[in-house]
């Protein structure tokens, strides 16, 4: 939606924020990211400890306890973004927007439904934006480099997969008509888990058949699975060979650490005065902010 | 088979009734066609459902039921196909013909054979053919790259697959001499089963090597598959490197959506007039028709 | 070594047995060919499911006599490709004749140690022979295109293969420090054997590390792996891209069904006059013998 | 750091004894490489017997006291290296010094952890040098390719793994939140465990999921896992396809068997009279060494 209103507030405390929370060129904005950054791979860590009985059996007030203090610590930073931005609700609805809030919700949700706590280390996933941050410019492009590759070749993948659904249904199928459930293929869905297993060459051997033709079968999979692997294969290689030889601009000019205030999109050239995407005007930390 | 004479009726409500189930580009013809779409995705839910004993138990009857709904509407569906056609038997012998015939044989089969019926869902099928009421031009395209890609390297990998399969008949023997029936290697079908889980990297873990004998030249198998895998990837990325390399043509010009009413091919172009396979005249839709 | 003296009788019985049994151009040539074949497949099987214990149990004795039938022909056979030639050491020393010999010796070696008489069935190997019979030239075309990619990629399969050899024994050291024989790893060779089925993906789960460390390690052995699956795979793909530009002569011009009387080469093309290996004489069938 | 001052004496039995030990190209020189290369194999070997519990019963002694012979060997020779040459912190602080320092201590401290004697067995890294005495340029040259090809796609690979990481991250705590201690899903570390097993496609079955929705979970794991390892291959042969068009200088010119007295780097071209890497002067063997 181009647009030109502008989102940020253009003067006082609140763009002192902004310029903190949202830009990482100024000194502040710096050491507030990196804090943020610290944060997270500590409250994951948190998380994941407090899974494990014998440390949980040691040390499990104190964990959770920190677990309640980065929560909130979130909280509050969630709500500062929210504050520091005219329309609260574009940055909510935005990709990062939701990540946030799913870092926060988790332990909230765990008064309710205990388990769900431990969803909390999703917010893990809040470490992508933080890319940026280490001014990894060149890892933004070479990560976009493959997910082009990954765009230019999704079709032929989509038409792979598609192939491979229609296999282990029918794969699955057969061998559940030919083992049975006396030889662990309980149920059809069973089968076409077991199927996956074996096509994926993953091979637990939770389940494996036990009749001769069940393994003839299986071995016809095996094989299979064996030699299709070389399709996604050869499709990804295919553009990432193709795509490699051209220099990627973005690996060049982009600064990645830019971003839009109007629809929180990143990777914006260094001289861009305005967002490539929604046209809104990018702000510039004044020379005040710079250190 | 070159041949001039035409197999739809031109006249009548058989013509009608071709139009609506063979193409797809009436109004009818594309509701009749997700309706169908709908239908098989449901049958073949009935089916796996069918299979889970906990939901056997408590909804059975009512699967069966539905079962038998669909594989009455899918008779009823095929019987018209024959029906609209002057030639019914060349449809019957035709790819998808053989298809729809297996989508509803099973269930009649089960009277006799109760596990076949679960070979029901095998008619799912059917939903190759669905390709191109979506409209999957695109995909098509790229399916046809695969298949190109795929046949332009068959030799290749007939050559490797031969010696993979001299390859695992020579191991299996050899780790049922060294192993033993007390080890698991019953025999050597069973060991050359075991030999293909091991060499396509899947391993199951049912069977396993104990001796330090044989463990060494199980050692030596699951190199030479992690080597081997590279051969059939490598062919078939050299092959789809090289082709998508020219732009596909399939992937642009072809409908995908017409039918041959002679041989039931499909793939033809929006403006050809005739099948590029038999030769025979492609009917259009007349206005009145469309929507 | 270039010689021209020729090995084969210039006439009588043993020229025209020489024809039969080395030639595949005549019609008695290729009569004798696809017998053969089919005596060695037959064989294979006997031995296969001689190797079935219900079956053993049931067709024992027949299975032992249908054994001993095909062993006496292929000795018989193995007798009269001697007899036909001038130097026969030469053939024995030659590829297919260790093969030959090795197609005979398992069983009479089974009158003394009974488990050998299983290796009967490395017979298979023979089948190897059989590609030019078929007259598969472009196979045979292929073939050398493979092998082709495999050798100008040797040094670099040797680096990779000396690393992973390199790797595992390492990894398997430390998992034997760290789980020690109470979790499985019961001994270094035995520690480097589950690297191995860890490296390569295969993952049996016979022996799983127990402790948090050893899971590390392992995570870290897994995730290598399957990085590193990559080289070989490039590797090869990289040859196989840059051969499969150039047409491969050998799939064009090679007959592949002559053979060097002298040094027992084939691959040589239709008009050769001398071996392209050893420069002794290649005999042409006479008008009389082709049919 | 570029420095002129000669490391080795320029005379006396310390320049002989210099030569001897880290050079290769007098006949001494090659003498005593070999000698090393059978001394590291064979006390390589001696610990991995050592492990094996019977034929610990059976030699125990006898094994170590070779163990120690051994030690001793690589120690004396150790102490040797330092000698010879003028700063000897240098030499220990570079790569060899490191690894050849590693290859005596284990034994040492297995007389206060008796576990850690196993560790010895890491001297077999120094095999790593003896590329270079073995004249094995071309091979060099083919890994010096294969380390250009991985750094080149470094980043790519890095951004691949971070990628991974994430995604056990979160799979392996869905699945704890899934599964449940109770069907071996323990802990997150476990189940990030589980979830590096099963989207490497190892697959060990040591845990596996026992609930529909955890298998179907684990189905989407692999089935991802089967998909993105297509991403590090097509990372690697891209690189490995371009660079293997233009021909390596390493491959040629190299010859691998000079070492800088200065940085301990190799590489050195035949006719290099000063160091790359620091501008050291490179030592000629005076003709009289030579043989």
């Amino acid at each position: 939606m181009p647009t030109q209103e502008t989102l940020i507030p253009l003067t006082g405390w609140r763009r002192k924020l902004y310029i903190i929370i949202y830009e990482a060129d100024t000194r502040l904005g710096r050491i507030f990211d990196l804090a943020l950054i610290i944060a997270i791979l500590l409250s994951v860590l948190t998380v994941i400890l407090e899974s494990v009985q014998s440390i949980q059996a040691a040390w499990g007030a104190q964990l959770k306890i920190l677990d309640w203090c980065f929560t909130i610590l979130f909280t509050i930073e969630y709500a500062l973004r929210l504050i520091c931005i005219h329309k609260p609700m574009r940055y909510v609805k935005s990709f990062f927007g939701v990540i946030d809030l799913m870092a926060v919700l988790p332990l909230y949700l765990g008064l309710f439904i205990p388990e769900s706590r431990f969803l909390a280390d999703i917010r893990i996933l809040r470490l992508l934006r933080m890319f940026r941050i280490l001014k990894l410019t060149r890892y933004i492009g070479e990560a976009s480099e493959l997910k082009r590759a990954m765009l230019a070749s999704r079709r032929k993948i989509t038409v792979f997969l598609v192939t491979v659904v229609l296999l282990v249904v029918i794969l699955g199928t057969l061998m559940f008509v030919i083992e049975g459930p006396e030889h662990g293929y309980t149920s059809i869905p069973v089968s076409i888990y077991w199927a996956i297993v074996t096509l994926t060459t993953v091979g637990f051997g939770d389940i494996t058949p036990k009749t001769p033709l069940g393994q003839a079968l299986a071995s016809v999979v095996m094989i299979t699975g064996y030699g299709i692997i070389a399709v996604p294969t050869g499709i990804v290689t295919a553009e990432i060979a193709r795509g490699s030889g051209a220099k990627s601009k973005t690996a060049e000019a982009v600064s990645g650490t830019r971003l839009c205030p109007h629809c929180f999109t990143e990777g914006h050239d260094w001289d861009a005065r305005f967002c490539k995407h929604c046209g809104g005007q990018l702000p510039r930390p004044s020379k005040g902010e710079v250190s």
